[in-house]
């Protein structure tokens, strides 16, 4: 009941500030992070900022091909999308951002089961890249817009047993399958659990959110080392 | 902490062989459940069956006037029929169901809060219906393909208190925004808790769990209730 | 040659100011209106208002299931609203509404035939509702914008006879199918007659129009009775 | 109260097998008929061919340009092709015409009013000769597949007074407008009468139609002309 | 290794202020050319003018009937229009022409090889005559807008040997296909040489270069005679 | 007048069976390499096999950050993936390969200038590692389905001089931009080449022939290193 090895490659290209290889296993994911001096209209009068996300899977990814959305975005794209951006916003002092937008791009180069929680985790990295480039420009640069870190992992039920950070084989046979992301403080931002033509009973969800968390924390961890000087809120 | 008033009308319309105008306080909800005779073409090597949903709110069901999605679905109705028709298709036994497809449409009316719970909900008495019109076509009339009944509802923390099947009002307030979706026997079969721009620790979670699944007991005896006989699976 | 047996609930709903459920036979519309403070681009300089229709029809409305037109609007679906629109419109003084859209939503819960001319007739009911809750709003109170009622319906030949609002069954026989929206006094707005596939004479026209006049006056007392002290233009 | 001077060109173009160049005034259509020897798959079972029509302006038809239609069909676009295939069929056995599908593209050269009405008339009799081009491949070479001939003409009321053939200047001030399609043998196909803002009385209505049936006999000797030899059916 | 014969028809539609009915051989197209007070966005600091183009194949202009393009634009379609567009610029001083934009529309009205290229030289007497018509709207009257004429052949390896403005059939059986765009002065403007599925050599590069030059030069030649005074720059 | 330094990292994924990460100066593009079992709809009756690619700039490639393709593809894209298609398929014999398409996908990870000719340099290399993948599968595993290398290279004329693979900077500059595409036996399969808002003279186009051919033969020789026995063609 162990993640799977972890590779964290900060500035991995040079044009977005904020740019991480992260894999988890044969997962790999380029997080970009990029900061646009303007945020969406409906936020426009209050002065804050914003943080959002999108979430791709290149079409070599996946053997066999998957086919390039270009004409519509499927459902599955928009579900982890939105959970990405939101899970990344719940630590961040959007006031104290100032008025523009972060924007995560989130590109699976290689989808081994998990790519929205990698995505979460080395999102935050690319995030907390963006921010130090443009600190002085903060609306306050002693005030961090960071609050604490953040980090998800999936956890899942396969034949009857908890299993934790679940690759493609194991997604597939999982009867039940959970994202968790939490906080380095050890706070819950999001929990989905979903049984998958299946159901689960509430002892099996205890189980399962002790194996997240300790999955969390050494997610949290690998963060703080990658990020080592760069980890200062 | 209690459930608002809920109102169930089986047969709203004639053409559609399911269809139940579903009221919880001032949310209403149209489910009609259609049935097709083929499956989607990746099901169709398999046998079995298939249930789907499509859930809309109609422009005049928010003041003001919420606009017709016509040109492209939004994020968070993709995600939202998702939820609904993985949620029915849980207590559904898809072999027993034969290679056709039950499609649920759940169509908002008036729209104040828990919209995608109230769909679940109402949506599983319009299958229930369907489902019964064609008994004798099943493969074996004798195997009902439904294996236990399924109801949801939304629980959050609002200024620091648990809360029940948020409306509207209470909704914009939430810090924390959970929807639970349970069979009548107890199990789960999806969580989504999600905290927009806040936390919630583990027993906050422990707490909304209580409150929810008191709330989905008293929504299945609604619906056996408003099924009568109907409810014999 | 009667019409079939009319029902009309306003308020339906309460968030939409005008909400009426209206059915003709088996015919089945949820008219809503509703009010925007803003008018379209090209009626910007000239200060008056502006009345629009939606029309659409709900999967569940028909047996076989309808499929949602939510990539694109069909042929048939913008012809009908067009004619919905116009034909509200030419009661309308829409220099007495100010500058504000008001939009009527014709969702078909049930069709079984004269959709488009019952949504007009209905339509008229719920524009009625919506204009009466922004009375003291509007550029002169003492200056209501309606200056006429307006009702509509369908008539064709169907077996060489003529025949009065059409169900489904006589539609699909009918050889010329017309739509004719006459005022309360008795003047046309619109008429729509068709040979599909056929021909029709002049007399058989005029035998028509003499059909669809008793109809329409029928349908105007049905309004008058359903708005009670509300009919006071 | 005349018609505006019309011009017919055949076989403008070389490439499909119908092509005219038709022109009421300042407006100038070119009407090409194209074979497919394939039918709408609605229709496959029936054996039975199927006529219908595509209607473009073209964005150099009008000073200011007109932007072309590329991404999505508006809706009066919509609703002229579907009255122009609905015309033509009229005079179509479509059973004589064998399982193949006659399409009439209508594009719009130059647009100075009644380009609807100039489609059908012109488009009449590219369809014509696109017919004759297959005659030995019909399904019976002796039973030629046109029961009559169809033109259409607008009319309407400007200021007051009945106004036959509307160009674009007397169609933006008209009061009421009209399209009238009537068959060679003085059969009515289609009557389209529309109050724009406005209405009319049954002795307004029965004018028009006096009009605009003498206005149809000149424009089907204008097209019996043209047709020369090919007028035969 | 000749031209086929060229036709010019200045003034084909009285609406857009540029109008040209361009043959070469059996390649017939209608360049129109409409002026737009205002330029795209990305345009509007700087004062200067733009040239765009549109190229669209109408339905009727092969046999079988080209599907039209209405919901989306295909590859070829963009990539013709933005090489019409770019050819066009090169010859027009965009400063000169003030802040707005002509829109060169390129209708295919029969296709048979050398669409593109004879929509560039087309155009060309198109955008003259669009320009003349608002000479004295110009920043400068005196400072007329266009620096050079400009035109377009194709030319080709069938068969081994070089072949000039391929015609439909030798295009289908051309081993390399080039468009080449120079102006009246003879210098390059675009080059657009392709082997498909096969490769050429240097020398065959330069006896397809020679060849074009020439055919260049007798296109010009037409452009002045049809131009006659107008070829004033 | 020199190429960029140029990296090549093969076998950068492992899903694809061709996984390429190609560097020229800045310039960072993945091509992968998918095989599938199908062929497009209109070559399935000939038996043989197709090459196609798609092209993708991921939004964190530039800063600003690039807007991601998803609801339509835009021109210039169009146009890339269109180019690299052609030329790879110039050096397949698509016999040879048998009823299969092979999917070249390029995704910009950072651009700074040949973007497209990186692509195609780049996208041989993963098409030859794909095809090796199966050789034991092809029609005839000794008739290798390859017949020459290819590759490809912008040349230009900035501020007068001819400059050899142009770099952003270089390219905003460029009066002239040219892409020329060539096979390692130095036959020509593409040129391209485009007087911006400018021209070129015969001397001009002569001597960036020259540079591209130079350039063409360094980079032939970087592909010949990097696959080194997998050269064998």
């Amino acid at each position: 009941m162990q993640l799977r090895p972890i590779k964290i490659k900060r500035h991995f290209t040079k044009t977005a500030p904020g740019s991480v290889l992260f894999s988890a296993g044969e997962t790999v994911i380029l997080c970009t992070a990029s900061i646009e001096e303007k945020v969406p209209a409906w936020l426009a009068a209050e002065g804050k900022g914003w943080v959002t996300a999108e979430y791709n899977m290149l079409p070599g990814s996946t053997n066999p091909r998957k086919q390039r959305e270009r004409m519509k975005i499927d459902g599955r794209t928009n579900e982890i999308q939105r959970l990405i951006g939101r899970s990344l916003r719940a630590v961040v002092d959007l006031q104290a951002l100032g008025p523009r937008q972060i924007v995560i791009d989130c590109e699976v180069l290689q989808a081994d089961g998990g790519t929205r929680t990698a995505s979460i985790t080395g999102g935050f990295i690319a995030l907390v890249d963006a921010l130090r480039s443009i600190r002085k420009q903060l609306p306050d640069p002693n005030h961090y817009p960071i609050r604490d870190s953040i980090a998800a992992v999936s956890v899942g039920i396969v034949e009857g047993r908890v299993c934790l950070d679940l690759d493609y084989a194991h997604d597939v046979n999982a009867d039940v399958d959970m994202n968790v992301v939490m906080t380095g403080a050890g706070k819950f931002v999001e929990i989905q659990g979903t049984g998958e033509e299946s159901t689960f009973s509430e002892s099996q969800l205890t189980a399962m959110l002790a194996a997240a968390k300790k999955g969390i924390q050494t997610l949290t961890l690998a963060q703080k080392n990658a990020l080592g000087k760069a980890w200062e809120f």
